[in-house]
């Protein structure tokens, strides 16, 4: 193609997409006129909040209206002498809550004004969209005319009921926890995260592919890893089974010994007088008592092997042919293994689901269930990895400054007053790029000019810690940073070796208040030196033959990267604890429905 | 809102979309004109094949064009008396592969022409795009002016090199069955209909919620639940503890209790001759040895309550404090419970994700690990549900048929071929709805006729079979038909009791080829009904305190269904064995990878 005609073209293009995205705002305004029942709603004919106060004009369109609104009270209070009362009705669909004002006669025919106004109970109100007065919050109020549905709420047993609550109660109240603000407000953010995922990814050609949660891979450690069985609900059914020791067990062997001999000695008799009948009998008995000692002693065996309800093999652990999958299945940890496969068959596909952790980890910045994207690509190197990386998260960013105003601002001005400046940040610069060399002198050299001290000594080969990583994105470049070409040592087998045989084409994407946010690198695509990488770590190469199988037939150069999703969230949010931006958090001792 | 006016309106808003659709068609096409290069392979300068291939115009527009284009070789063959060859190289990116002219000269480079036509070799070809003669399939054909990778595949030992290979052969070789033909449509067609899901509903105003994976709700029922634990792994801990029978423990405890007496004895002299230094001293050690006896007795108990490997409780069960919950805990079998908790603050709601029934199934229609769609809708009745379920349903179809032409048309040659046209039926139809007591007699009619036979009996208050649900939908409708108001006796507690008093507020909606494709309800929102109902089923009420909550305060109307994912890829592609549809099927003695 000519430069020339590429600009034309690109000209063209930048056109186009102006006039589409003028287009598409005159009509996302003319649908809201056309059409504000919310769709799955219709038979209460109910208009979402944000329909109404999410348009470009706060509502004012919609001025003069009848509309049924539903949601839940936030606060409520009377006014006007008890002539009317205000709601603030919020139906989850915005952060913010549209104003009802009930007169005390529309009230008073579903249990009157203080029927309605405790925090928490659910309304759906008809009435007309009046404009309020200048200089109000919002543009539009609605005048109520009817309430069609009350669901009370009793003020004095309400669990959240106080304006403000601590979140580690509300974590205690897991089922109400929606409905508090800052959680309603991640739950908003979570959402708009994980569809710009899915957007960008698609956008960009990648097929989602679900991976295993349940997996009996060889290749997982299984260190902490939770184990998934049917075995300990099985052992109702071995309740009756005898307890056979191994005295009894070896008593009923010398029996049935000493019975095998007597059967040798029956026999020998029977053949040796053919025709003695009563010889043949006494060995027909002895037979069968053999038989039947031999079935005592199989029943035995089998009892004995059945320990505290669960079937062992002689060596005490549990035989796991009884277990649902034949053989110990566990939780998945990351879906590399598997998003690899299809790599290597599909080229750009990535995953977005649950892996886990039996960690004992008490800490704000852990979970024992969370979710993870990682997508992999074929015929992609570091370089490309990385620039995947942080496309994919400006373009988060990005969406979620777009899509998320009302959440952010909350946000911004009750948790984390950079949380705005943070997004807006990331989303409009450059990702620095630097060595793990280079990250390594510039740390070695605030330190030696007593700069800062750190609490782990930086020398090249260290892997680095919170601290580091922090300091490198937050203070030093005061952006995000990627990492990349780390010591092979201290990164895992299947990270391609570089050039210099001491690192590998591994990458890390570090961000202010988070840390590490990606992990990702190159993949070892060379048959020989995956093996010896196998074989130097001491695993079993026989465990990895599948994986191997991609470097055998038709490899391909190909990376990937992990992004923990929650910490996505904590990055944008700006909040502490990790445990508020999953709805039904899971760390040890806790699982709360 | 003025008739007239509203009429107006619409009719802008039709031209507005069409005036978008026709700018975006232009938009795309310039954009490929411009942007050849699949953007995370920039080091590799690769042409993605779907974007010559998948073009309006099958790629002529980039004839003249140098590109690189890399992949597999699904099939090749030597040519003009060996002068040439011909690939056929398929990325993943569509179902078609691209062919490709390599000269004997350029493949001599590489190791020659033999080298590159093995099925399944991996090839980065740059070369220059020319236009094929007329009458060939494709429009197109890069020919080769350089190999720059080859990743050789042997015919001999590549487990898939055989052009047809049954579904079950390749089920043993998980890593490479995604290069597959019918495998690679599957997966684009799963990713199109994920990304449809997520469509729908985000266009809707639904928000994605994360519903716990691993759950220790007292609420499911454990029947057919995997366990979730760390107990099995921590038996080695308990390796060296010594086993102490019940009549150890008991002779310890008589031991204990004769010393106490001595105590006393020994306490009661000294204390009778306070001088005496002897008798004070063997008090002394009359405690000593007491509290010595009574450190061994705990810990023998402690080590008699180990069975196994395995910490009990007296009645021989684990102790769970144990457990890294500190209570038994499952992997979920739906996330409606929680989905509930999200609707009843933030109105609409979707989940996405795996569940988990560990059933000794081996039928084709069931998995041990799948995944669910489940919306849950504030304000929201039967007739919004049932809208909600078939508006979904539809719009997949139609995602489909606009975004997997090239699978569709494969899957409707090789698996079955209604697929199209039950697609396009099903997306251009309005679902028909009967409700339950119709549907009975409509079937006891054609039974009543002869027409037809069933295994099971037809009678109002059973369970429709798969057979009656195929056979409504399949040839009472010959279409998608829900059916609704189902018998109370044969649906769960907290589907909304109607006014007869013997139906509940449930819906299924059959498809055919599938039957039960979704299944879905109005909830119980009344307190005291649902308390009763709970009550009514022998359940513990206490369990259900957090459902309760939900209507204790601010109750809504609310709906739900769910979708198993796994059964609307057998609908959309007539493939008879669900293992196919899910990358990694985990069935009963089977979890590979």
């Amino acid at each position: 193609m000519e430069a020339d005609s590429s600009t034309g073209v690109a000209a063209e293009v930048e056109s186009l997409r102006a006039q589409i995205a003028q287009l598409e705002a005159t009509l996302k305004s003319k649908e809201k006129e056309l059409d504000t029942v919310y769709p799955y709603s219709r038979s209460y004919n109910k208009t979402s909040v944000v329909t109404i106060l999410g348009s470009e004009d706060g509502g004012k369109m919609l001025i003069g209206q009848t509309l049924r609104v539903g949601g839940w009270v936030k606060t409520g209070r009377e006014a006007g002498a008890g002539a009317f009362c205000f709601l603030e009705v919020n139906d989850g669909s915005l952060f913010e809550s549209l104003q009802v004002m009930v007169p005390k006669e529309v009230a008073d025919e579903v249990g009157g004004l203080k029927a309605l106004t405790a925090t928490g109970t659910s309304v759906l109100v008809e009435g007309r969209l009046d404009a309020t007065p200048e200089g109000t919050k919002q543009a539009v109020e609605l005048k109520a005319t009817k309430i069609l549905h009350v669901g009370p709420c009793d003020a004095a047993t309400y669990p959240i009921a106080k304006k403000k609550t601590s979140y580690e109660f509300l974590r205690e109240k897991m089922h109400l926890r929606p409905r508090a603000n800052t959680l309603g407000a991640v739950s908003r953010i979570r959402n708009a995260l994980a569809f710009a995922t899915h957007k960008f990814f698609q956008e960009n050609g990648f097929l989602y592919v679900h991976t295993p949660i349940i997996t009996a891979s060889d290749c997982e450690g299984a260190g902490e890893m939770f184990q998934v069985t049917t075995l300990l609900g099985k052992m109702k059914e071995y309740e009756g089974t005898p307890s056979v020791s191994a005295e009894q067990l070896e008593t009923l062997k010398a029996e049935l010994a000493a019975q095998g001999e007597a059967v040798k000695a029956a026999k020998a008799a029977a053949a040796a007088n053919k025709e003695d009948k009563e010889l043949a009998a006494a060995s027909k008995a002895a037979v069968d008592k053999l038989l039947k000692l031999k079935e005592e002693f199989a029943k035995a065996e089998e009892s004995s092997r059945i320990v505290g309800g669960i079937k062992r093999l002689p060596d005490g652990t549990p035989d796991y042919k009884e277990d649902f999958f034949s053989k110990p299945a566990f939780l998945t940890v990351s879906g590399q293994l598997q998003g690899e496969f299809y790599a290597c068959a599909l080229s750009n596909i990535y995953t977005f689901g649950p892996t886990f952790r039996a960690e004992y980890s008490f800490t704000a910045r852990h979970l024992a269930e969370f979710w993870m994207i990682e997508p992999e690509m074929a015929f992609c190197d570091l370089a490309d990895d990385m620039q995947c990386a942080e496309d994919y998260v400006r373009y988060c960013c990005k969406h979620l400054l777009e899509n998320c105003q009302a959440d952010l601002e909350f946000i911004n001005k009750m948790v984390d007053n950079t949380a705005i400046a943070r997004l807006q940040q990331v989303a409009s610069t450059p990702f620095k790029r630097v060595s793990y060399t280079e990250a390594i002198d510039l740390l070695k050299d605030v330190v030696a000019r007593g700069v800062k001290k750190f609490e782990y000594n930086v020398e090249w080969g260290i892997d680095l810690q919170t601290e580091h990583e922090r300091y490198l994105t937050e203070e030093i470049f005061k952006q995000p940073v990627i990492v990349y070409n780390y010591p092979k040592d201290i990164k895992a087998f299947y990270m391609r070796l570089n050039e210099d045989g001491r690192t590998v084409a591994a990458m890390d994407v570090l961000v202010p208040k988070v840390g590490e946010l990606i992990g990702g690198s190159q993949r070892e695509d060379r048959l020989d030196v995956l093996e010896q990488r196998i074989r130097d770590g001491g695993m079993d190469i026989a465990a990895y033959e599948g994986y191997l199988d991609l470097r055998r037939y038709g490899t391909v150069p190909h990376s990937g990267f992990g992004l923990g999703f929650e910490r996505l969230i904590l990055f944008a949010t700006g909040l502490d604890n990790i445990r508020e931006v999953i709805p039904f958090p899971r760390w040890p001792g806790n699982a709360s429905y």
